[in-house]
């Protein structure tokens, strides 16, 4: 595979945003090839010189995805409380954009298996690399007792994601308490074991 | 509103069984009226007899489902190992089902406010509910600090299911042990506080 130009990358970029645009809107089913090209101001032609289909659109923007989660990890497994106030804090507009995409994509996987294999596979290569933080950076040894503890904060937070309409917010001072004694059993501080 | 007779209530169940069936199958958007009453061995008229529009029987739906949760709750806590056996024997039909049901609503329900509302107001109760069991069994009285616990539990449940595809099974010892852990800090048993 040739690395793509900037311009192809940026062009690909275009599809991704296009198609954000048109889950959120219409769910996946309705996201047409030709109102993507439409928004992405290409041709559908041109659209499948990029993607191959939708799952392949899918694909790449779990990708991005993943990077991001990737990235923003080490600071995460830091800040202990960062669970709860990133959650009291989800009124903008690329949150909930993010939620939608992400259930809408769930729902998808359910029918589809392409799409549940693109998003076991990044859940495999995100716990793999939570786990190699976790190991060097808190009093754990054990790699499937930190692997169960990675599992836990992942389910956790998808089930946050998931919620956000829900959740009672602000939350109270006793719920980040509780987030806090939670984290300190799931990833026990280096000074107090 | 007048009491349904048995007959009104099985003529009702037939009609949400038969949206299930359709729900999983094509997604909610897919699963027309049409196709719903002939699942369901009624004609179109006959389903609006029944149910005004297709909100109306996530409603019908969402309410059983909620009855069923709130008969299973008192149970769910005092076993406190429950969470993770019960994700762990997940290989039947009967829970997938009830699994893409549960994405789908959660779908729609990014969409369509009405959906958001029947989901949310679900919640409230099956919230309230669970607080006034555990004020009762747990060493906790501090309404908003048990609020918060239980939220935790929903969120970390909701997770669960949603990721059900993706959870390492069997759980490890590890895992069970860190539930269990967990629990115990969510609700303090009795005797141990």
């Amino acid at each position: 595979m040739k690395t793509p130009t900037i311009n192809e990358q940026q062009r690909r970029q275009h599809i991704l945003d296009a198609f954000i645009v048109h889950v959120i809107e219409k769910g996946f089913h309705r996201a047409s090839m030709s109102s993507i090209a439409k928004t992405a101001g290409l041709s559908v032609g041109q659209i499948y010189r990029y993607f191959e289909s939708k799952e392949d659109i899918i694909h790449a923007l779990v990708e991005r995805k993943t990077e991001e989660y990737l990235s923003l990890m080490e600071d995460f497994l830091d800040k202990k409380d960062w669970l709860a106030r990133h959650f009291e804090q989800v009124e903008t507009q690329d949150f909930y954009n993010q939620r939608i995409l992400h259930i809408e994509i769930r729902a998808e996987a359910t029918r589809n298996p392409k799409v549940a294999k693109i998003q076991y596979d990044a859940e495999l290569r995100l716990n793999a690399q939570a786990v190699s933080i976790v190991k060097q950076r808190y009093h754990l040894e054990d790699e499937i007792d930190i692997a169960a503890r990675v599992e836990f904060l992942v389910s956790l937070t998808e089930g946050m994601l998931s919620r956000s309409q829900c959740l009672q917010r602000p939350f109270s001072i006793q719920a980040h308490a509780l987030y806090q004694r939670i984290f300190d059993e799931l990833f026990p501080n280096h000074n107090r074991s």
